[in-house]
């Protein structure tokens, strides 16, 4: 199997944890990409140290400041985006960023329910229709036929914790508003999948594995995958998947995930 | 089969639709509910008009001001229904008020996909959190054991369109933000399955068919089930499930709904 080779790329919620481990991968490839778009919340904050060091380093490294739940900050991103890309297209968009709340679903409420919907389901969705004229571009700018992650792609980063048929840890983790928002981000993609093809666009669902993140280890635990396992897998999924794959649920080793 | 046979029911968004048609086949049982509360939003209003009217014939219809959207409504009317019951619990809460907006996935907004989650995921949610002493009480009053309906249970009316297993009629109706809120609804279910189960409550998600309300015929469209045949499968459908049921996907003729 190939390496993945990539024009453009753009990551969300790349300051830390997968993000960030998918930007250093991603700037070590054989062939890394022309334009390696990088976001978060806060690009000059301390939580940013890493992408900055690495933005000092590399010059095919952009980073932007991008809060996926707020459209006017997405927006401004995507004009920025343009700018930078002249008259090229994105290649593939990353959905990364996202964010969980240990808590039983006793103590679930109104506000953590919406906050984490937000970013998580919805900010996928708004970054889709944001960036949809310049996957388009890079749609149309690739030859040949199909649809591949090299041409024009959009990957929502989900978990098995949003796979109902496929339903686990429980007794260990509840976080019923992640689960919940997880679960509508893979309808989403499928959502996206039925929507873009026209387009050129491959949409895909992916699950990392249980990481040793930030976000992994909330509620006190010790995940199995590390961050370097599992970029490296998703990287390599990425690198072979084709039309047959839109619309799908895969993880972090190429298998399919039951929705 | 038998007859559903149930002490005390709530249904939401119960002035219209499919929450009219529950309550008046639930009046027409051969042993109806001794409690039966219905509630909307504006009881006093033109649109719950027959709601009115049914319940100056039958004194065992209550009617309530209820707002799934709003914490404070639904507490208060967890309240009056326990003021009403006295000592004893709620059997069944079938939470069934939900709302749609007809869309292409290009023109769904933050705005849009918030409102649809507060009221189609997040509700059901909080009416589980608010009613469960309710319903523990009522699954502690009832003598044998397993799971039921008429003992304890939280029904949420869900939808094939909340279904990514069975994805369809996408070129018809693509309405993301209700399909993911339904998928999110299927996840919460099956999250309150789980929790409830201790407490003798059991949990499903069912989907009604595609019904002739106004939700269903959103968008112009005629769908082929009436709300009489959609109300008296779900009422057979309740009346025969038990514990193995719980967390499960079911629709009105009982047949399993790939999730």
């Amino acid at each position: 199997m190939g390496e993945l080779c990539v024009r453009s790329v753009l990551v969300t919620g790349a300051n830390r944890g997968l993000g960030l481990g998918l930007v250093q991968h991603l700037l070590g490839l054989p062939k890394p990409p022309q334009w390696l778009f990088a976001t978060c919340r806060d690009p000059k904050g301390q939580r940013a140290q890493e992408l900055q060091n690495l933005a000092s380093k590399h010059h095919n490294l952009v980073i932007l400041p991008l809060e996926v739940a707020n459209p006017t900050s997405i927006k401004a991103a995507a004009a920025k985006v343009g700018e930078h890309l002249g008259g090229s297209g994105l290649n593939l968009l990353i959905n990364n960023a996202g964010i969980v709340k240990i808590t039983l679903l006793e103590n679930e409420t109104l506000e953590d329910m919406t906050e984490i919907y937000t970013t998580n389901t919805v900010g996928p969705l708004l970054m889709g229709q944001a960036f949809l004229p310049l996957l388009k571009k890079a749609a149309q700018g690739s030859p040949g036929s199909g649809l591949s992650c090299s041409k024009a792609a959009i990957v929502n980063i989900s978990s098995i914790g949003g796979s109902i048929a496929s339903f686990s840890a429980w007794e260990m983790i509840q976080a019923s508003s992640y689960r919940c928002s997880k679960a509508a981000l893979n309808m989403l993609t499928k959502c996206q999948s039925l929507a873009y093809k026209e387009h050129g666009i491959l949409c895909l669902a992916l699950h990392p594995g249980w990481v040793q993140t930030d976000l992994g280890s909330s509620g006190g635990h010790t995940p199995p995958v590390t961050v370097d396992a599992s970029v490296k897998g998703m990287l390599k999924v990425l690198s072979s998947i084709s039309e047959k794959d839109t619309g799908t649920f895969l993880d972090w080793e190429g298998k399919v995930v039951p929705w």
